[in-house]
């Protein structure tokens, strides 16, 4: 029996709430009881993390782990740690750029784990844009381009899965489960989107979105949905020519590659359960165009995934939430959903 | 005791579900027992409509009303009629232009019948935009622009609701009820909604729905929820400006004049209960941005609502299926959610 992956999670902005999301997760397991699928080992400031569920109420018991020392099992109240130590004092809820090289040593760190076989994925938590652009790199936009580019890859896709659909739960949905939401776009001004969907662009996108169903996912054959970019999918060219001229052309090149797709289907007729039931995945056009029905239906529950780099990267799907943190009442949900899909994906690959 | 209101029903494109919808729902009724709070009575050809009861299998009475004769309390498998000829023979599922003058003819004796306060509201099935403009009418854009010129009014805001959303069925939502979604920008290609997005616009419309929720659905001083533009709402200008130099300045003028409004807000988190909870409405900038969301928690039982007309107007959320024409397997769902919820908005309004 091979030993469980490890999961390398970056606990990423020390003043917001991911120290202590890492102390809630290492706190509350194993839940279910049962032996944990993973393994996880925290990557930053032992001393933060120690500092930060004290101050939260939770015993938690830290264990720095020396290079080369393997990552222990799961257990209720132990984290382990890769240590990363902050570049200067850390209080909850304030920002200070001298920390932001600490932040991005982390994911340095979880990354190098990963190339070395040390680690079969990353899961991050939230990371503070505005403060890594003010101590000094301009142009940082986000994790998944910053990953991206530390594994040198061409193009990644961003999606975001729900462990267990609000659907999954009703019985009209029966059968239903996760839902899987990738962008053709992302953050860009809405002005700026209908260019931005270009022919090129979504078979990158596609072709990275149907493989990695394959890898991570364990799909044999992945069926993906594919939003119109205009209301009704333009309807006929009445309310936009993009999927005439742009979108019908490219997915109908794509399936002559052997992929399948449905679409360009209206995004408001797509999100029902007679389209979704054989769904593996949807690729919305734009960020609002997917995400709020995929948010309201995870509940929560949903974590971001990136696909198209040589490792698995998940995260929460949610912000560093400065107002709440060192509070003790930040929701863990979506970093164990982060978690457990990151597992999940890690097993599926190392069978690959 | 006031007898109950009347509402119209325009049974739409000849060659679609309607006909056949309404034929449903009269021999549906009623379902529950107990007194119908309304009347209905179809506006349409007495013969169509009963050749595509009978074809669907549902022995329904006709009953064709003369001019001044009281519309009749709802009573399981009789349908009264407002009778309007065909012009021309139809076959479900076969659309034909010289019918396009019948169907504009039955919205005409609709409106007609609320100015004369012989009917409370209008319920709309669904017509063919595409056949009517073929037959001449090519600034034909569709029921509700006709219905505001019809009506000689300004402006008017479409907003789509639910009766019960899906998280009202989920332990996870208790105590959330319906869902309203109005928009911004309806029918228009992505490319184009960031120009149309003014504040003038937006200033109309807000007015429109705070007075309307009032005036129909009873609410003593509404909440709206209102989405930013961009994604994020535009993350502090990074994502967009429109959020700072349009939408909040217009919001806050609107708070002078008494209007409770919550936003810009991202939509990809508005749509979850924190928000939703105590929002009487959400004002979401275009199509793709509300409506998704609003089905896929409406789950077939979603209806579209007219506001600014100085009448009730409802209808369904779906097309006229003209490849489900006539075999009795179209979903009434959504035509009684429209039929409900005018009944309640003429039972406010009569109160007014």
């Amino acid at each position: 029996m091979t030993p469980a992956p490890v999961l390398a999670l970056t606990t990423g902005e020390p003043a917001g709430i991911g120290p202590e999301l890492a102390a809630m997760l290492a706190d509350g397991m194993p839940a279910g009881g049962g032996a944990p699928d993973h393994r996880l080992v925290a990557v930053g400031d032992p001393a933060l993390l120690a500092e930060r569920a004290a101050a939260i109420g939770r015993a938690l018991e830290i264990v720095e782990l020396a290079p080369g020392q393997p990552v222990p099992p799961r257990r209720h109240g132990v984290l382990p740690v890769w240590p990363v130590p902050l570049a200067a004092p850390c209080r909850a809820g304030v920002l200070d750029p001298r920390n932001a090289g600490y932040v991005l040593e982390t994911l340095d760190r979880a990354v190098a784990a990963c190339r070395a076989g040390e680690a079969a994925g990353l899961v991050t938590a939230p990371l503070h844009k505005a403060v890594i652009r003010e101590a000094g790199h301009a142009g940082f936009t986000g994790h998944t381009e910053y990953l991206r580019d530390a594994c040198g890859a061409e193009e990644v896709v961003m999606m975001l899965a729900t462990d267990h659909a609000l659907h999954g739960r009703d019985p009209a949905w029966q059968g239903s489960a996760a839902l899987r939401v990738a962008l053709a776009t992302t953050h860009l001004p809405l002005r700026e989107v209908a260019d931005a969907v270009t022919g090129e662009r979504l078979t990158r996108l596609l072709r990275i979105l149907d493989a990695d169903l394959k890898r991570w996912f364990g799909v044999a054959k992945p069926r993906i949905l594919v939003c119109g970019l205009n209301p009704h999918a333009g309807e006929g060219g009445h309310l936009g020519r993009e999927e005439l001229e742009v979108i019908a052309p490219t997915l109908e090149a794509l399936r002559g590659e052997g992929l399948t797709l449905d679409g360009p289907l209206p995004a408001d007729t797509l999100f029902t359960p007679r389209h979704l039931a054989d769904a593996d995945a949807v690729l919305a056009m734009y960020h609002d165009q997917g995400l709020p029905v995929l948010k309201y239906a995870g509940f929560g529950r949903a974590a971001n995934v990136t696909l198209g780099l040589p490792l698995v990267r998940t995260s929460v799907d949610h912000g560093t939430a400065l107002d709440l943190a060192g509070r003790g009442v930040a929701d863990p949900g979506s970093l164990a959903v982060a978690v457990a899909l990151a597992a999940e994906m890690a097993r599926r690959g190392l069978r690959h």
